[in-house]
């Protein structure tokens, strides 16, 4: 086994919280902020799936507006152009989770990047609007080979920026689908936690009570049964800056 | 355009309730019937998109059971061996849906055949305890080209089975995204609506009271915003079954 020479950061759900646009969307559509961001989230992931399936890229941004659009079917709003174009450009200012901004605060000296389905300009936002810009060798988006996360060529881009093998490369990601993906095509995965078992557990106790947020969690927080396991497990990224000096020398004995 | 030489269906969500299962999930986990039977239904659909998208192959019987895994793991339920393979093996003992029946009471004459992401053991399964096997052509299992839908090899094997041109097929779905996948590889597409808009809007009127089942609605009965307008609706596969001989005729001058 190669020693790991890079450490590749997922964007969307693991450094930068797409939960972020839910008080632009609530201010837009109020008391339903909540639904709508958990909807739309979910079918923009469901639509680079099949997208991914189908062989029928488009950019992300483009997969974003259709996710939206549906979430706002789904109740019957009605919403003006430049509301959802409003809408859409706020997951350009995306904030970075609190243990992502200790991480890139404490965290240096590795070759890190970022591999995300975002295109390249979605991406070059939002590590711009976070002021993390300097932290990353590379912004590598997906767009490169036209397809998106679990695709096997969504991996390959990561190899083809980095002239690493995969081996060589840790994919770090909170999103199970993702380590699927990763593991499959040959990277190394590290996964971050962030919801355990036991607190989606306690989210769900009682079953009366399962509204979309807790459906949400239920369907993006854990681990893919399909998947395999991940090489590397931290709680938060936090805990993965201080465990990273061990994980590098671990795979460089 | 040719003319429409045969209608093909899609099976769970379409002609078989996979909500009929919720009965014997409720059993096994008192009070957790609904929740399970959403999730597992959704992470099923799920990960035969990732596969999908990987490139991935496992029979669907495995992705069911995969499927199952997960919902339970999220409840943090254990469950014995036995018990999840009766309920796994509950998916082959599907209802029809009501209007399926009685479409397949009064539609006659036409070629008819059943395009699934089912094994061919489970779809043989499914007619024969439905006792609707006499009514189909074939039953056409992706697993020929061992890919789920929408990945355009799905519906090739359609286009195998029957030795037909896509146009000269008419794929009847209830599932947005099988519509979309079946429009971009050139099959003709009906959709069958059961939830309308309204319908819809009607379940998701108090954005305080969305629960497991609304969440589900919400994110599979509408048709997906990727997949462009199908050439055909029907409100129910009754109301299909009365239309049918005029699209026929009109597909025909």
């Amino acid at each position: 086994m190669p020693s790991i020479k890079a450490f590749v950061f997922d964007a969307y759900g693991t450094l930068f919280d797409t939960y972020a646009v839910a008080a632009a969307v609530e201010h837009a559509f109020p008391g339903r902020g909540d639904y709508l961001t958990h909807v739309w989230r979910q079918k923009q992931l469901e639509y680079s799936w099949h997208r991914a399936a189908m062989g029928f890229y488009e950019d992300f941004a483009v997969v974003t507006r259709e996710a939206l659009l549906y979430a706002l079917a789904t109740t019957g709003v009605k919403a003006a152009e430049d509301v959802i174009d409003r809408l859409v450009s706020a997951f350009d200012r995306l904030a970075l989770f609190p243990d992502a901004a200790l991480m890139l605060d404490t965290l240096s000296g590795y070759r890190m990047a970022i591999l995300s389905n975002g295109s390249p300009e979605m991406l070059q936002a939002l590590v711009r609007h976070a002021g993390v810009e300097s932290r990353f060798e590379r912004l590598i988006s997906v767009d490169a080979r036209r397809t998106f996360k679990p695709h096997p060529d969504a991996y390959r881009c990561a190899v083809d920026a980095l002239g690493l093998a995969p081996a060589e490369i840790v994919l770090v990601s909170s999103n199970g689908f993702d380590i699927a993906g990763a593991r499959r095509f040959g990277l190394r995965t590290l996964r971050i936690e962030r919801v355990s078992a036991s607190a989606l557990g306690a989210v769900l106790a009682d079953p009366q009570h399962v509204d979309a947020r807790a459906m949400f969690m239920a369907l993006r927080s854990q681990l893919e049964s399909h998947g395999g396991i991940p090489d590397y497990t931290c709680m938060s990224l936090q805990e993965f800056a201080v465990l990273a000096p061990s994980i590098l020398a671990e795979s460089n004995p």
